[in-house]
């Protein structure tokens, strides 16, 4: 079994679950709590996979994500702080101003999330910037334009808009330990890693420079001061998880996007 | 507990492990059966991360690795065909010209194995194009030329050089469906991806456009023809996993190397 499913893999998955939950339904009558064990976050995981499965509303938003094989996929209760590369689905909604809360970008034909309004549909589905989208409703995303993508949304329903993402396939994570004076060993300017302490965590680790600082522990940082990201980063445990991307990619990504947006409404909220 | 560990946690592990050995080994004697079940290969895996790890014999090369945590390391019988960008601790040693066979470039301050030579005590050790030398010995790499480093591997013994890799940190693995006529949906040109074919399992599971061919199946395909590549693929099963780097990233850690070099004396093996 691979570390990171195909979307068939999760179409697999959901014919599978679904028959087993006919079977089920079949054999152990009341089938609801015999497939469905509650989840500590109050949510219901193991319908997520289902044919029909149940919608759950969280502030307003409906989510279903399935977790498959290796590849991590969580609720919004449990959004890993790291990368998985892993494929996830999720059911959106719109705001009362019929927006999901995203700002898009294309990159080598695949269109790429580079803003999440805070407080929108988007951000409490727990979508980040560099998820890439793959499939909204019935619609393959793959080399369509940002415009393209826009109309699609702006034709969904308000709700139960079906969208599969790929776990930020351009971005990695590395955990970092800080040493005796809280240092975890490489210096950034605007967010960007300018150079490596000689024998720190980070070097040992493999932080590499012209890499762009996304996330510090699961938060979003981008657009930060620098001085509040160090401050993040001193408030933290003495183990932290750093998301970086190439700043190359990190450039792309960000230079149709006014700084002003990604300074005041990007979801910055900790997890 | 997190997907990437650190290679402090990589320490903290052998610590723990070897302090449990000792305890077993006080209750539990005969401890060598009890604590180290064997392993399919004929390898003794539950030994590796103890303190004094027991060096394994393979075709000439002393292995050693280190799984931990979620992040999958593996001996040279079952290393994956799937990017993990976890640390992974093994043993070389030289080949009889005093080699470890390696052609080494650097990227962002990190330095990254371009060439892994055939038949080489490193082709032997299951290293590959993209990992990320980390540490030799005693010294960490970060931040080193390639000169530097090759005086480091030309100094070390000929036996017994500890070396602690990052999986193939600037690479990814995707898993892709052939459909009924044996395509998985993208064109390329030179291992380069050129086009994404509409609707197709590339589509759906965010294939990029230039990005590099690396490896189909785990097996390297680097420098091979595309005509061989194409076949490579159409033997291969319904479902393959390719592995790609973005093609900036690809031209920059080959350009110093000669084309002849990566044709004829590249590992190209399968796994």
């Amino acid at each position: 079994m691979s570390l990171y499913p195909s979307l068939e893999d999760l179409k697999l998955d959901e014919f599978v679950k679904a028959q087993n939950q006919i079977i089920q339904q079949n054999d152990n009558p009341p089938p609801y709590m015999a497939i469905c064990p509650p989840h500590p976050s109050g949510m219901d995981q193991d319908s997520l996979g289902a044919m029909y499965p149940i919608l759950n509303d969280y502030m307003g938003v409906e989510l279903s994500t399935l977790a498959q094989n290796n590849a991590v996929a969580h609720t919004f209760h449990d959004i890993p702080s790291y990368v998985t590369n892993g494929v996830r689905k999720l059911v959106l909604c719109k705001d009362s101003k019929g927006q999901v809360g995203l700002k898009l970008s294309t990159f080598n034909n695949g269109v790429f999330i580079s803003v999440v309004i805070q407080n929108s549909p988007a951000a409490k589905a727990g979508l980040r910037f560099g998820d890439q989208i793959l499939q909204i409703n019935e619609d393959f995303i793959a080399g369509m334009s940002v415009d393209k993508v826009n109309k699609i949304f702006r034709e969904c329903s308000v709700n139960n808009i079906n969208v599969i993402v790929r776990d930020r396939p351009l971005e990695r994570s590395i955990n970092l330990y800080k040493d005796r004076a809280g240092h975890v060993g490489f210096q950034f300017k605007n967010g960007k890693i300018t150079d490596i302490v000689k024998d720190s965590s980070a070097a040992r680790n493999g932080v590499l420079t012209d890499h762009q600082l996304l996330e510090v522990n699961g938060q979003n940082i981008i657009g930060l001061k620098d001085k509040q990201i160090v401050e993040i980063i001193a408030k933290a445990s003495d183990m932290i998880t750093i998301t970086i991307i190439p700043v190359s990619i990190y450039d792309h990504m960000i230079k149709k996007i006014a700084p002003s947006l990604i300074k005041n409404i990007m979801d910055h909220s900790t997890i």
